[in-house]
């Protein structure tokens, strides 16, 4: 799995040089945006926009939105190649939303540096988030495969479903965050990262079966292939977090009990709230509630957690999320290889060394 | 044009809340996002979505980027009855942005009342700006005037470039605030305003032509009107903030020398700047430099505008402008009494009494 993301990366990040350079000039401006009616700064839309995104970009990523996509396309049966600046869409759309969730989040710190809006203002890299928005969704007007205009308008409309989803998951999810007496069912827990987190994963796919012509129920296989996937993921983005809590493992980048102190209502904690009698119950609530804890705290909370079996209980729910991916998955004729590439993804749901 | 904007106001403002509700619930959720992965929590979403925008909506603003829309469409000879619709598509935008700008701009006051941000905080209300931004767009595929799929794509790819362009207006204004060394040129400063404020007026322009199925050539005159109207427009507000210092007044709404408190980039201080001498010139650079002002250095500010005749200057270029949007306007074959009340828009563009 490496190896195909190493392989693909700087590719990758070509086509993304073509959609947004490093150096932005009058001739980059008038050709993607058309003529100007007066005069563009280029150099204030570089240092506004090209900069920022771009110190985003190298500072890591492995860009497996944009690989994924290319391998669905080769696993349809057509040339990667040719498709390489759509399979950027997905990858830009998501290191907007980075920028822009690192803001609502209140987030420090971004691959081991200060979060954008901490190096660049809030009002820069804001903007910035939010162009990216739009800017990848300008190549379907582009053009540049040449597709009819009945595949350009699914496309369009795909991505607008997509993305008003993403914003209701969002929504859910800080809703919940600011109003910690709201209560979570698991179902509505599950559809906030199904929107969140999965409507990303979603245009990888639809992108892919859209762009080679797919018929409209293999489309949505392959859609809940990527939402199956994403969910897993998230969930056992949740369970790393505490596990890397109890085994004192910085690594993983965060800060002790990162998602206890933010109070974060993961399927452990919705688990363990409904499953732990009702004084421990009350316990973990109040933790969660508080603005800040101490190190007791946090163990204490975990230890609830441990005690209703719920972080095995999400391990679980991962791992089935992961097995309903590969089922999806097996309903689409891929080409072999590329198929088991693809399955083989669903196996880093909890292990992450990919 | 008083009466024009009252009568159709509470007719926008049915149309917007089909798009998005007062009151969430499960069905409309399913009908316009489409059915659940596991289950929405429609309390969240109206709290986070819903409710900001209605509050924002409901301490006024007069829809006039709706009816001017609607007003297009009647002239053109369609019934804007059967559009409404549409042309909240424009309105809706327009409210996502000043929910995002007043973040970027750290504004305080947003219609009387606390900007959004203040009032919900950051996270919800720019999750909500952000929605605002998809929302509106997913009216072309829902084809509520069953459009054919050349026009819906069309205005997909309209909306794609205005926003795209919006984002690089609000880019360029923002690195100039944030850099003040930074020469800003007229004809950039005009592009800025062209992007910024522009794009929503050519989107309210376009969104007409289109959906009465117009040529190329009418739509482009449109949108120029909507351009060159919105130019006008921004820049009479920089003149109304400096006039309103002048007299003391605060109907305005601002406070003392906003603008030149800000360090804004007006038309007004680019002229100055290359008008005046290097003494005048400098001061006037280092006072809008400055993180706090005087009433004295303000003062000082304006008299600086005021001796390279800058404010006339400015006022000229706004009347100008107004009178370039006419000049389109009158190439645009529209029903008499409809074009009369469109050209008489241009007429506001420093005596704000609408």
């Amino acid at each position: 799995m490496r190896d195909v993301l190493t392989e693909w990366r700087p590719v990758v990040d070509g086509a993304i040089e073509e959609l947004l350079p490093r150096a932005v000039d009058e001739a980059y401006l008038t050709e993607w945006f058309g003529p100007a009616s007066h005069r563009y700064d280029p150099e204030a839309i570089q240092r506004a926009l090209s900069d920022p995104v771009w110190d985003l970009l190298d500072r890591g990523g492995k860009r497996w939105r944009a690989v994924v996509c290319l391998l669905l396309i080769d696993g349809f049966g057509a040339d990667p190649h040719e498709y390489l600046t759509y399979a950027c869409i997905p990858e830009i759309l998501h290191n907007g939303t980075i920028i822009v969730d690192d803001v609502e989040d209140e987030a420090r710190i971004r691959r081991g540096e200060p979060a954008l809006h901490h190096q660049y203002g809030e009002d820069i890299a804001l903007n910035a988030g939010n162009a990216m928005y739009f800017l990848p969704l300008k190549v379907v007007g582009k053009n540049p495969a040449d597709l009819d205009s009945g595949t350009q308008l699914a496309m369009y409309e795909m991505l607008m479903d997509e993305l008003n989803r993403t914003h209701l998951g969002q929504g859910m999810d800080i809703y919940w965050h600011r109003n910690r007496e709201a209560e979570v069912a698991e179902a509505e827990y599950l559809e906030m990262c199904a929107c969140k987190t999965g409507c990303l994963g979603r245009i990888v796919a639809r992108l892919a079966a859209i762009l080679t012509d797919q018929s409209p129920e293999i489309e949505r296989e392959i859609a809940k292939y990527a939402e199956d996937m994403s969910i897993a993921f998230q969930i056992g983005d949740d369970i790393l977090d505490i596990e890397s809590t109890i085994e004192g493992t910085t690594e993983f980048g965060k800060a002790f009990g990162n998602d206890i102190r933010e109070g974060k209502r993961t399927l452990m904690v919705i688990h363990a709230l409904s499953e732990a009698d009702a004084e421990s119950a009350e316990r973990l609530s109040s933790i969660l509630h508080k603005p800040e804890n101490t190190r007791e705290e946090i163990l204490d909370a975990i230890g609830i957690l441990q005690s209703t079996d719920s972080v095995e209980y999400a391990r679980e729910c991962a791992l089935s999320f992961a097995e309903s991916a590969r089922d999806h998955l097996r309903k689409v004729p891929l080409e072999e290889e590329r198929a088991t590439q693809l399955a083989s993804f669903t196996e880093f749901v909890i292990d992450r060394d990919v």
